[in-house]
């Protein structure tokens, strides 16, 4: 049978979502152990995004198949009690047998948090990028509109290979939240390290030191050298995968 | 010239706030050790609060006596610059002589946030307790207005040596927020574990062990056997002092 599960996770200790060659701790290597421990056999796992490198999600969605006898329920808490804290199951439902989370998925939506201050949080620190200089939130969401629709995004990053860089996207837009500033965006998919070249690229926006103009010409020109920086890994949120 | 300063932690990796006689970390040990590097000289620092392990803190009061002569702007900076991470300086002004965070703290305000789901988290694991049965909010806010007055605490905590067990409590109520349960509670000073017993009777009521009778009868009882377990203490925060 295969399963489809919801998989919320801290990724501060993981060397990204995909299992590595080496044994570095990854997410799907966790998640492929506690099923082989609870099935006695090699259990592989799918995942609809493959996360970098110390980034979360809160709604990362993996497949699996396991021959279960317990139901829905038992299996959410037998894979809870094998996962290790920073991973934890939300939801767990039986799939069709050729269900792919990544090649069937229509949507993906990612948030990245940014705590606008020149005063470091202790609490918050492996969640958030903190950004000293104050940021001008309305161009950053005038420069953010432009991404809406379908573009090249070759700027903002690098397509797997053998394929273009054109992708969808539904909506782009910052909030702020007290102290936090939150961008989220929706696409049909994102080029590798796209929403951290995005943000890294918007904050230079919000700081004056690139107009919005400047942004939509380097948007247009395609070319990965007019990108401005990536923000860090620790700020960024796998939110949700619609199919 | 003495200073007081407001500092934010993050409790998880210290065995909290006040220095023990062995090596092992805590709060108050790093923050003397950030300004004896700063100074050149061994500086001792005060807290209003002693924060058990794993106690978080957003407004913890500290004072200390330095030579310092680039202002309070930079020695902010230069605190945090000789902190670890996971604690953060927020604020840094001069205070008079014989300032003293704990004898001249006039309140303190805690919060405790209970994550109340059957389903842990990954995200907030160190920042929340997870209570998996529902909790009933209205008999324990009913139970949480008794506390407010002057009362003898026995029942939920210890004194220090020599002193009697009577706080009086300004306020104490439970509020709900997406999946959590946070409450707040301010009194003039707290016994030791207080909150934490306090929310694990609470926590009692709110699953339906005990009524809300039963809760105003032990604390009225003051004895500390007729309190319920004691909550985790990655859920507290030292909210604020009031002076």
């Amino acid at each position: 049978m295969r399963y489809r599960a919801w998989v919320e996770y801290d990724g501060s200790a993981y060397f990204g979502f995909q299992r590595q060659r080496n044994d570095q701790p990854t997410i799907q290597g966790e998640l492929e152990a506690a099923l082989t421990r609870l099935s006695g056999l090699p259990i592989g796992v799918l995942g609809a995004g493959r996360t970098d490198t110390g980034v979360h999600a809160l709604g990362q969605v993996i497949a699996f198949d396991l021959v279960w006898r317990h139901g829905e329920q038992a299996l959410l808490r037998a894979m809870n009690a094998n996962l290790p804290p920073d991973i934890a199951i939300q939801q767990v439902e039986v799939a069709a047998a050729d269900f792919h989370p990544r090649y069937d998925a229509k949507r993906r939506a990612y948030a990245y948090i940014i705590f606008n201050s020149p005063i470091r949080t202790a609490l918050h620190r492996q969640r958030v990028w903190q950004v000293r200089y104050p940021l001008q939130l309305e161009p950053m969401n005038e420069a953010a509109a432009y991404l809406v629709g379908e573009h090249d995004f070759a700027t903002f990053g690098q397509p797997p290979v053998g394929e273009n860089s054109v992708r969808h996207v539904y909506q782009a837009q910052w909030r702020p939240q007290g102290k936090e500033l939150i961008f989220t965006i929706e696409a049909n998919a994102f080029l590798y390290r796209m929403v951290r070249s995005l943000v890294g690229t918007l904050v230079e926006v919000g700081q004056g030191k690139r107009s919005v103009a400047q942004f939509q010409a380097a948007l247009h020109a395609a070319s990965r050298q007019l990108a401005g920086t990536t923000a860090p890994a620790h700020g960024l949120y796998l939110l949700s995968v619609t199919y």
